[in-house]
């Protein structure tokens, strides 16, 4: 039985400022990623979120990201190793708070925005996030891009991952994501987003922007929630999966 | 054999502010509160914070304030129990990362500042704090100002408190201290200071502003960080404690 | 010929965070109150709302809150009137950099949430930010609820003031605002509210919740920008007082 | 008659965290950078340090800095030009909201930390400080690292220009600062510094690493504030300029 994991970044409302999406999000999805009061989120937000997704049953993560609430922790700022490893620990420690209050259990850990590209790349700061999830527990599971640099760091040490891939992003023949910057980074038909997501699910792999069959490890999904479109193309998604026999489910910890 | 606890608010520096006294006072006293970012603190110092106290065998707890770095927490906020509750368990999760990690175990919780004193006498935010506490790890000691709401609140949960007292302020003859606008409601004679803290370990009593001596419920004595001689100050307590044959010692979990 | 200024607070977008109602509801005011980055807002907001006020031909008014974003400045702090002094002063000054950028002039200032509501019964509070006012520019006409100690201590600094009454809340006998904690104390019908604007603008005057006429100086219409309805009831306010000959306009500075 | 203006960065202070040297060092000074609350400094600290300027006669400039009080604005951020603009606008707002209730009239801007480094290599980011700086008042002065871009970008835009030198930084040959990664970036020996500033101002020139005498425009030396011996170093170099008879004066506007 084919079976693959739907995660969406969760929780990224801030005191007054809402995210209606989320609770909707939730029928579609098997991993909520929920903002840690850092580039998103707040106290009140993360125990919300928190029993949102116990109540619906989805895998909950931390989604640790740079301290920059204005640029959404979008905008790469220059962190130290240590400093990722400190801002990465505070904030998996923060949200898992709420996790136990809650009698649940955190299931994994995945960097968000600049934090998350940037250490897709740079080892010394991939390095740094894998031994704060390490350290803070070595049966989370770490989400980050497929390919990537958090990815090898996390097998050195031991650390159980999935690889991620995005549903409304084309990908080059090199297997990585077509940067934002150049034409054709965003997907933008729904048919062919869809079709992407299949490809993931069936055969491991994706159609390049040259028409070219790509192989790809592809453990998790990445939805956006945040577009008007979201809930509608999740539920879209979702549908097919299921309609094609393929399990949308969480990796087991 | 007599035993006290003295405790010290640790770990308040900021990204650039320094707080130099931290690890001199280490080795003077028995539990460290650390400052988890919102009224002070950051996850740099907070790392190195709890490094510290477990490096000196100081016990180790938490110490979450108001979302107020400009007014180090000690500006009164009307705050829901809610949000009590949340920003409590936000800033315990987020300390008990780093003691995770650095394979400890969290001790207590003590509230901070203008949160501590709102808390020691509106019961809805005692018990909001309390059931924070109680629900990240019903283990946890609550360290509480004696005689006060958040003390009656912590026991009707059956859990474990240690009563505070203070070195430098005086006490009414209610047993309440005498409130900072009053004359005389700080002791700025070291003697006297050292007496008052004698007592509570020996007697369990304090002289009050009128001369009587007043029953006190005295098992963690507070001794303040920031000041010039905080350092002597703490250092002259725990050696005239050691003289005594008190025991400096954390209260058992 | 009778004439109303209709005021709306703006810019409360944050970051990532829209206001989506912010254009449309620039075609129907007459003064905007530009959040200045404490309770909401931030630099590229400000901007962008000054530009939007200036292009609209709206008068631009400073709206500075307490330094709470997660409550949207609407939490209570305790304050020290220098503290408050020096926070209206701080937003006043960086709103004013925009709008002196962009070439045109800042008209009023308008305290927000709770800011605004301690300062209304407040003596201490309402004379330091009647003081910041002053200090920054004596021309400038203060906005604060009719009947506040905000209005009084202005006249004595001989401080223009504008008398705000709300269009969607309910009156007392003593011609106060209804508590919000209080039924009744909004007004959710569309047409009772345009009444109430018409006697505001009409008679300085409103019908009290026991039915009773109240006289109220009405100088300036607060109307909600945050609501689903807000842009319609906006255009139905303004559409109904063009119908009266009623002229919409700011005061003159 | 030889001149020449010493500048320091003040009010770098933040709530509870004090900056003691400021008031002593302006003494010494006659140039005020001061912290406008994003990368240090508050509304209180802002006001208190204006004050302590205007007493002294010490012409006030604006410091704008990234928003990152934890890392003292020392952290690149990746902003783009027009968020450059932004808070630089709304950070020299806020000070001159507080110059102009004192009184006086803010004479200067300078940017702190990684906002300077990185608009001295970078043209666009460079612009778009002139630009804000411009917009506000051009009749202001900017400070700026001697030979960087923000220099000859200001210089575009006709606004008066003061080139900045380093009293305990060593020189490259070709007139750059030596880079602080590498050796003997700092110049430790008092005997050294006080040297390097006598040569700026009496010639225009420094020694640099490797000993050749190299021209350098130098209008404005940077004093370090917060290091312990700071205040003793500034009565040092000032002693020494009045002993040459060179006049310590802030750049006329």
């Amino acid at each position: 039985m084919k079976m693959i994991d739907l995660n969406c970044d969760m929780g990224e409302a801030f005191g007054n400022y809402a995210m209606p999406n989320d609770e909707k999000l939730m029928d579609y999805i098997s991993s909520a990623n929920i903002a840690c009061g850092f580039h998103a989120g707040d106290p009140a937000i993360m125990q919300q979120t928190v029993a949102l997704a116990i109540k619906k049953g989805v895998a909950i993560g931390a989604h640790p990201g740079l301290p920059d609430l204005q640029g959404f922790g979008r905008r790469e700022m220059k962190i130290s190793p240590n400093e990722a490893y400190q801002l990465t620990l505070y904030q998996i420690g923060a949200l898992s708070g709420f996790v136990k209050a809650a009698g649940s259990k955190l299931h994994h850990v995945k960097a968000h925005g600049a934090l998350y590209n940037m250490a897709a790349k740079d080892i010394a700061l991939a390095k740094a996030i894998v031994q704060a999830v390490f350290d803070f527990d070595p049966g989370l599971i770490l989400y980050a891009l497929a390919g990537s640099k958090m990815i090898t760091e996390a097998e050195k040490y031991g650390l159980a991952t999935a690889s991620e891939v995005f549903a409304d992003r084309s990908y080059q023949d090199d297997g990585l994501l077509t940067p934002r910057s150049a034409d054709h980074a965003l997907i933008t038909n729904e048919a062919d987003a869809v079709n992407q997501v299949l490809g993931f699910a069936l055969k491991q792999e994706v159609k390049s922007v040259n028409g070219n069959r790509i192989a790809v490890k592809a453990e998790t999904v990445c939805l956006h929630g945040d577009g008007e479109h979201a809930v509608e193309f999740a539920k879209l998604i979702a549908n097919r999966l299921k309609k094609e026999s393929i399990i949308i489910k969480a990796p087991a910890i």
